[in-house]
């Protein structure tokens, strides 16, 4: 028989124990748990960023209990929640977007609840250590079998605090979208997805598109379905892995060599649409 | 039947394999072990900071062995011990303090012995890498089953190399103690826990204090309950999760904010208290 | 019974969710598995700084299955593979040289396949992550038993890529040779062994070199073996805990100290031997 599956993705970094806490009060509650730790370096506060590298991963976890941890508001009046999604899994976290995207991907809520009940926490909720107090022990219990009726009241899943990633939307011949992460490689992962993409400015592979920034930077970047298509330093649109909108340079750290960083504004228009102004640049140039 | 728990801690980091590797001599010698990672990150060769995370963690996780190499000393003359405590558990690591505040907060040491059985090592013993080669091992056996005295031979418990951390003491009306730890949020954690502070200078919550640091700085600082109860980027007192006191700023990094660092002397006075200057600062300021 | 060993080593970082999304695809196929993270912060793209530490943390893991993703050729025609090796583990990865080491000191390939049976991959297979898509899964199927054979087809083992590791050289009086990591702790690893210093220059220690740098500045440094032998901020040659012949500076970083980095060429030779100059250096110095 398989052993539970519980995943962990905070803030926390990992010099402190604290991830490691986490992990430590899940095995106290259900020792048989499988506990599979996602990411503990995303961006300090930064709840889009673990929305969506929860988003990413979740699809490949086994179905499973799911703790996340970007959590500004902890001690202030915001909700600890558990949300059962289609797919079968529950999600365990403060009620701030962070678990939105992830429970859409896996089918949708099915079923909310506050986590109210003080047997499925720790005997003392210190104001500022809600992982190891509320979250990892809720996820111990449910690992181990608990209903999940019992974590405490239903909510209805229209009054949680919705996504915090921006949906893109159509503009005057082009696609409006943000940058919603830049990975470690420098690759910079927008809020479209290629259906996106798709649904607004046709199929893109093979073409050029005018990619305006919201500084009013703009650069002519083809959309490539490889990186190795591209040569060495040049800019790409592509689709990553997840089906996601991606600017890149080939061998190269596509932030860092175009300047872009999270939350920043991206149009992309075909490359004959009209814009505000045309820079001239040479094909694939930046 | 649970898994037997070994958790390890080192200032190995996480680019080099070595901590992995100590996580699989361990599952070499006891496949069945349940190895959780407390931390890798700590700072290198800072055995207080290696000491209070040991500290801070243990309580949480499940009665087992614990490996701890923050270890300067290596290839010296230094002792291995090994320390069975009142809880349970066992504690594996360097004579040179790391162990001394987690052993104390488990109930204390109950039995002290030498890692001298050749058995419980790497058939190599190298001079740089004992924590693969003899500290590693030594757990791996504990956690088979292997009996504590196998070991090797008794030590005086009064003999071991003391708790690095310095004890708070009273002085000219406040309380004397230093700064032990910065987090990765860059909270500032105290050698006083909220207990030192009441002793010395009764109930702090909702009071104000002057902190003065080593430099001579002074800052006005109230003691609160949550950080939601100060503006943003205002500067607090406060208990964290673990019953430390420590100094934080809501909303921000408290560290970078008040230019505080590791090893930084702090002495905290009430508001009323006679000292040697007083900066004037309005309540709350910096 | 011991669950099927699987680890992991790639340069995904720890910040983005990559390498824990393949420890998931592993236990999704073989919920069984002991999944053993080697690292994952590996230098980006650095396929010689990989295939060191595979070669290092290997001998101490147990037999299993061993995933390696240091791919900067991903999504071009650099074949995925898989080696069985004399030790009976089997190592995963791209054909780019990071295997080889590994395996050599495991004993040796005994047969290599290619990784073209579609059974075992996810079903779509991006251009971008194979770590997860075909290498991942791979291993999933063979921690549960699918047999070596059916992974696709044989290749050649004299067609592999060879190890990225240069070989060090006997040169006019001297061992000529190349840094080829730099550890955390600033300790600078070159690619001769012991076995080959003392193969060209005799026994090492207790004597003094003169090491030569690839941008001619020269140092007169002692061979020693342990660390705690020479004064605070002395550097050494000495033999690392895995047989390697490293350069460092005792209780100081040698990489900053010396202005040391990776891919440098290092020529050693004893102290009275002819060199193009001699800067002169009081022994020990630097």
């Amino acid at each position: 028989m398989a052993r539970p599956i519980v995943s962990l993705l905070t803030d926390f970094g990992l010099r402190d124990p604290s991830a490691a806490i986490c992990r430590a009060v899940v095995l106290g509650i259900c020792p048989d748990a499988e506990v599979l730790d996602l990411a503990h370096d995303v961006r300090k506060f930064a709840i889009g960023e673990g929305a969506l590298s929860l988003w990413a991963a979740l699809p490949y976890v086994p179905v499973g209990v799911h703790v996340a941890v970007v959590d500004p508001g902890v001690g202030t009046a915001r909700r600890p929640v558990a949300l059962r999604v289609a797919r079968g899994d529950v999600l365990i976290g403060p009620d701030n977007g962070l678990l939105m995207p992830a429970a859409d991907r896996l089918g949708g809520i099915t079923e909310a609840r506050e986590l109210a009940n003080e047997a499925y926490r720790l005997p003392i909720v210190t104001a500022t250590f809600h992982g190891r107090d509320v979250f990892a022990p809720a996820a111990g219990h449910m690992a181990r079998g608990v209903p999940f009726a019992s974590l405490g009241p239903t909510l209805d899943p229209a009054s949680l605090v919705p996504s915090p990633l921006p949906v893109p939307r159509p503009v005057d011949g082009g696609l409006a979208t943000e940058i919603v992460y830049v990975d470690t490689f420098g690759n910079v992962k927008l809020s479209a997805l290629l259906v996106d993409v798709r649904a607004t400015l046709g199929e893109p592979v093979g073409r050029r598109f005018r990619v305006t920034l919201g500084d009013g930077r703009e650069h002519l970047v083809p959309w490539s379905p490889t990186f190795g298509e591209r040569r060495a330093g040049e800019p790409l649109l592509y689709e990553d892995s997840y089906g996601r909108a991606c600017i890149g340079v080939n061998q190269g750290n596509g932030a860092e060599a175009l300047g872009l960083t999270g939350g920043m504004a991206v149009t992309i228009r075909p490359e004959g649409a009209p814009a505000e102004r045309v820079d001239g640049l040479a094909p694939g140039s930046v």
